[in-house]
């Protein structure tokens, strides 16, 4: 795995592989759990999508994905035994790479196995698991069987993840933490809080006028609850994603809430 | 907006747009919400997918679906007030239209406005929630300000609906659900069991038995709990989206149930 240091824009997508999500079966935790922790690390998700379990649909995803070239592109779901898990044959289509099997993904998945039956057998449905896009490497799976997946494309690294959210968790943090640490962003600066007594519309005048003082500085509001109501609420969301604007987060509160107390005053 | 009746497979496709989904901040119930409702009226949505407040990435994200030729393409958020607010504009952008005031939509902001204030001004923040793709239809607005979209493009239905969850299903409710419904699709059949005392592993070749037993259903198991503990429980979900595979579920069913006792007692 590479690392990169200096102010590059270190940019993310997500692809969430399963039928479950685009019936409405399941909500996509996993997604958003994930877009946490990038932009913690100070990394800029810049896409998620949601797909089907389908070869076709899998293949073309991930092959637009990585036209957009973004350094990371994370996979979660479709690595299991069974005949829906297609995540890893999608992958191996996209980067026109044969699938094959793995050494040390077989190892990890006899393994995981053997802790659980005295001789246990590997069926084409458990070496399924070890099957992986040709030159990928296998990252361990420290609470379940299927094995992560690593590939290091030209401009991005693709790493793909169980859906299992536990499986997931635990080889996000084993394996990628340490990576997406590795290139050393800065944690955004962030606060965020409410304005009673103001509507979306008349405090859009006064956003703007904080935009044009602090161009740095990310500003975004929320309407919470009825704006018809007696007292319109905001939930205002006010961040820096580059360090050198980050002091400037406490001085846009000051600004806006004195534009704003006049405004609702006045 | 058109209807069509007949077999033809009815592909949805939704856009999500917000930094707040991409930095983690706010979970995406709106797209599952709609997925589930999409399913169940006996639409196939294909696939989800969540972008930043930039007009490139939402211009060329709606470029990339309509291309994608989905019956219906629905995209969520950005219909506000302020600077960020700019699906609209992505839209236009990706459709090659220019952006004019729309006096249905007009009459539908001042509506809103004229039961909040006694003399509302019309404020270029205001304008712009009717400021619309030209061509396009406004969709009443029935719990909030800013109006639906609805664009009629060649092959895809374009409707795009604000962030603000009870604007969303209201929006939806009176303006989509019709639409949707005009063309008689039939609720798809399903049934969700758990299974336990069997591993995925093992759960794998039955279920390719079913699936060549009722090639019209769809089979897909879940690992619920830990692989490794004394009890492996998966949740197993079969569903058919053919009308004419309906009866079928209870079936497989009952031929999963005999295959998969016998290998828990054998």
């Amino acid at each position: 795995m590479r690392s990169r240091k200096g102010p590059k824009t270190l940019t993310a997508e997500i692809i969430s592989v399963g039928n479950e999500l685009l019936i409405g079966h399941t909500l996509d935790t996993n997604s958003h759990w994930l877009a946490k922790q990038l932009n913690q690390h100070g990394w800029i998700l810049e896409r998620v999508t949601q797909l089907r379990d389908s070869l076709q649909s899998i293949s073309s995803g991930v092959r637009e994905a990585i036209g957009r070239k973004p350094l990371v592109l994370i996979t979660l779901g479709g690595l299991g035994p069974t005949h829906d898990d297609m995540t890893l044959a999608g992958v191996a289509r996209s980067l026109h790479k044969p699938l094959s099997l793995n050494d040390e993904a077989l190892r990890l998945v006899e393994e995981h196995y053997r802790s659980l039956e005295t001789r246990p057998r590997l069926t084409r449905y458990r070496t399924k698991m070890a099957t992986l896009p040709k030159g990928a490497k296998a990252l361990p799976n420290p609470v379940g069987t299927a094995p992560g997946v690593f590939l290091d494309e030209s401009r991005t690294s693709i790493f793909c993840l169980p859906g299992v959210p536990s499986e997931m968790k635990a080889i996000f943090q084993t394996s990628i933490i340490p990576f997406l640490k590795s290139f050393n962003a800065s944690r955004p600066a962030e606060v965020q809080f409410k304005i009673a007594g103001i509507i979306e519309s008349a405090l859009a005048p006064i956003l703007d006028e904080a935009r044009r003082a602090y161009p740095g500085l990310y500003f975004k509001s929320h309407p919470r609850g009825k704006e018809t109501g007696p007292r319109p609420l905001i939930l205002l969301h006010i961040y820096s994603t580059r360090p050198e604007s980050a002091g400037d987060v406490s001085k846009a509160v000051e600004y806006i809430i004195q534009r704003v107390s006049s405004k609702i005053t006045g």
